[in-house]
C-alpha cells in the first residue's frame, strides 16, 4: 500500500446554520480543503452522512455534491455508518489512495440536522430497531445506562462525568468553528435539567449543521500542495453488537477497543506515543469509556481522567482539543472529518491557542450509534 | 494494486418476500456466498443499500449485518449510490482487497421495498430535490423523458422498447431467483397501462426485496476456495449532473460512457472483447442508452438491437441473461451484485439454460438514479 497524506482541509462553522442547505455547507468545506491545497482538479470523492435521506429527503450523495462542487466526471460515493461516517469516508479515501487507484481524493462529511426532521427518531435508526427502538429506546437513553453501568462497575461519579463537559468547553471557547464557544463550569452542568438520568443536558453534544472536507493524495506528491502534510500512518476499523444488551459489559466499549488495537498493531506504535487525541464524546460518558478502550487510561480509571487535568491541553494525553462534539458540535456524518482537521492543524502546529507543545502523534477516533462501529486513524506530522 | 478475485456468490430469491426483512435476507446471501467458497471468516464487509432508513427505519447496515451474520468485530461499511449502491459495493471491496489491508472481503447488498414505505417517493430521493423532486417528477417520469428524446433524436420507436421487455422476460424465464419467471409478447408489453407516455407497466422494473452477496479475495490466494474463481479486470465509477436538464442531451447517458471508458482503459480491453454484459435496465430505455454509451452499438443505434436479436443469448453481445432488473427483479441496492453474480457464474460456466458458449470476459453496469451515477466491473475466467 502507497504511504497517504492529507494535504489540506476545509470545514464550516459548525451550528444552526439556517441560510445553508446540505449541499451548500458541503461545498463551502470541500472548496476550503481545495483551495487550502491550492489544486484545481480531483480524481475522486467520498461523502460522509448518516441520513440526507430521512434529515432532508436527499439520497445518492456521491453525485450531487460532486456536480454541485463543479467537478462532474469525478467517482463519487456516499458511506454511511452512522455517527462514524466521517471516519469511514476518511477510511475509504485512505483505501483508495493507497490501492493506487487514485491520486487526488478527497474525504468529506456533512449532516444537515435542523431543517424540520424529527431528530430524535432520525438518530434512532442507528441503533437496532427490533431489539432497541421498537421499545421506545433513544440515544441519550442508550448512553445513560451505559453511564449508570460505569459509575456501578467503576465508581464513577456525576461530578466526573461534569468535567468532561467542562474541559472541553473550555477548549472548544478557543475554537472560532465551534457551536457553543463558552466555558461552562461543574456547577452549571450539574445543574442543568436531566435529559436521561444521570445525563443532563450539559452532558449531551448538540444538534448541529456543518460539513467538513480534507484532501488526501500519495506522500510522495504532497509536496506539491504544502510544505506540511501530514501521513496517515494507520487506520483501524470495527464492528460490535448493535444492542447494548447483547454486550457483555455495556460500559466497555468493544469496538473502540478493536478498532484501536488494529490501528496502532498498523501504525507499530502503542497508547504512550500519542500526543494528542480527538474521541467520540456525543454524551460525556461516551469519552470516558473511549479514553479506556483505547487504552490512554486503564480500564475503569477514565472517570477521573478530565477532573484530575489529565486530558486537558497541558496534560499527559490532550483529548477533544477542538472542543470535541461535546462544544464544537455534532453533524453527526460531518464529525470524523473535523476531528481529522482537528489533528492535522495539531500536527501542523497551527492549531493557535489550542496547540499542543510538540504534537507530533496524532489520533482521532469517531463512533456510530452507541459504539457499535468504530473508527481510529493515528497520523504523524512529515 | 494486487489482482482480486471473486471466488463465491450467494443470493436470495427476488421478489416480494414478506417473510423476510432486511437483516434475513442479508444474512442468506452472505451466508450463501461464505459456504459457496468454504469460507469461514472475513476481515471486512460492505452493505450496499440505498435507504434501509426510509424504507424499514434502519440505518447503520455495516455493524448491524456483521452482527447478525455472526461475524461481530469485522470491520463493516455501508455504502450507497442509489440504484449503483451494489455496484459501488463491490468496488469498495474491490479496492480494499487490492490496497492490500485485507484479505477476505464481502461484498453484498440488499434492499426490502416491500414493506409498507411509500415507495415511490423514497425513491425520488435519488434525483435532485432543490432541482426535480420539489416539481413533482418521480422516476417513471424522468426515464420518460429520457425515452422521448430518444425517439426523437434518433427514430427509436415504442416496438424497439418493448423487444428488451419481450428479450430480458425470455432469459428470465429461465433464472429461478426472478421475480417475474415468464415470457411477455411486444403486444402484451403495447397493450399494458401507460405509466408514464410513452413508457409502459411492462416497460419498467418492480418493487422488489431481495440481497446478494459475492466474497472477495487477492488473486493469489484464489484457490483455496473454489477450482474456477472469476479475477476482477477493472472497476470505472464516474458520476454525471444529477438534474436531467443539466445534460447536453438527456438520450445519452454521460456518466455511463465515463465509467464504460474508465473501465476499458484499466482492463485494456474494448467492447468488443466482452463476451456477456449485465446492464442497468431499470426500464426498458435505460438498457437502450447504456449499450450505447458502452460502446456495445453506436450512439443512436440502441433502439433495434433487442427486437434484431443483438443482445439475446446467441446474439453478437449477450445483454442481461439473468432476466436484468426488468424480470430479475431490481431490489435497489442488491442490484449491482446480482448482476455480478450472473457474469460470475457465466465466467464459472454454471450458467445452466442462460449459458452464453465460451464466455471469457463479462462486464456489469450498475447506474444511479436517472444515471448520475454509474459504476462498471470487467470480470475474466482464470
Amino acid at each position: 500500500m502507497r504511504d497517504v497524506a492529507i494535504v489540506g482541509a476545509g470545514m464550516t462553522r459548525f451550528g444552526e446554520l439556517w441560510d445553508q442547505g446540505l449541499r451548500d455547507m458541503f461545498v463551502e468545506a470541500a472548496s476550503g480543503a481545495l483551495s487550502d491545497a491550492g489544486a484545481d482538479r480531483l480524481d475522486s470523492l467520498y461523502v460522509g452522512c448518516m441520513s440526507g435521506g430521512q434529515f432532508v429527503g436527499q439520497e445518492h450523495l456521491g453525485p450531487l455534491m460532486a456536480d454541485h462542487l463543479g467537478m462532474t466526471g469525478v467517482a463519487a460515493v456516499h458511506v454511511e455508518s452512522a455517527c462514524a461516517s466521517g471516519g469511514v469516508a476518511l477510511r475509504q479515501a485512505f483505501l483508495e489512495v493507497g490501492s493506487g487507484m487514485s491520486d487526488l481524493v478527497l474525504a468529506a462529511g456533512v449532516e444537515k440536522m435542523n431543517d424540520g426532521a424529527d431528530v430524535t427518531n432520525v438518530l434512532a435508526t442507528a441503533a437496532d430497531q427490533e431489539l432497541e427502538v421498537y421499545y421506545g429506546v433513544t440515544f441519550p437513553g442508550l448512553y445513560a445506562m451505559i453511564a449508570r453501568a460505569h459509575m456501578q462497575h467503576h465508581g464513577t461519579t456525576e461530578e466526573d462525568l461534569a468535567w468532561v463537559a467542562v474541559k472541553n468547553h473550555h477548549h472548544g471557547a478557543m475554537n472560532d468553528k465551534a457551536q457553543f464557544r463558552r466555558e461552562v463550569t461543574p456547577e452549571q452542568v450539574m445543574a442543568s435539567s436531566l435529559v436521561s438520568e444521570p445525563l443532563r443536558l450539559l452532558h449531551c453534544s448538540p444538534v448541529t449543521d456543518g460539513a467538513a472536507a480534507v484532501l488526501l493524495c500519495p506522500l510522495e506528491m504532497a509536496k506539491e500542495f504544502t510544505d506540511r502534510p501530514v501521513k496517515i500512518v494507520a487506520s483501524g476499523l470495527a464492528s460490535g453488537s448493535m444492542a447494548l444488551a447483547d454486550r457483555d459489559d455495556p460500559a466497555f466499549l468493544d469496538a473502540v477497543q478493536k478498532s484501536g488495537q488494529r490501528a496502532f498493531e498498523m501504525a507499530d506504535i502503542g497508547p504512550p506515543d500519542v500526543d494528542v487525541a480527538e474521541v467520540h464524546d456525543c454524551f460525556t460518558i461516551a469519552e470516558i469509556c473511549c479514553i479506556e478502550a483505547l487504552g490512554f487510561v486503564e480500564e475503569g480509571k477514565g472517570g477521573p481522567a478530565a477532573r484530575d487535568g489529565l486530558t486537558a491541553i497541558g496534560g499527559r494525553i490532550p483529548v477533544n482539543t477542538s472542543g470535541g462534539l461535546k462544544s464544537k458540535g455534532h453533524p453527526v456524518g460531518a464529525t470524523g472529518i473535523a476531528q481529522t482537521i482537528e489533528i492535522f492543524r495539531q500536527l501542523q502546529g497551527e492549531a493557535g491557542q489550542r496547540q499542543v507543545e510538540n504534537a507530533r502523534v496524532g489520533l482521532a477516533q469517531n463512533m456510530g450509534g452507541s459504539g457499535a462501529s468504530s473508527v481510529v486513524h493515528i497520523f504523524e506530522g512529515v
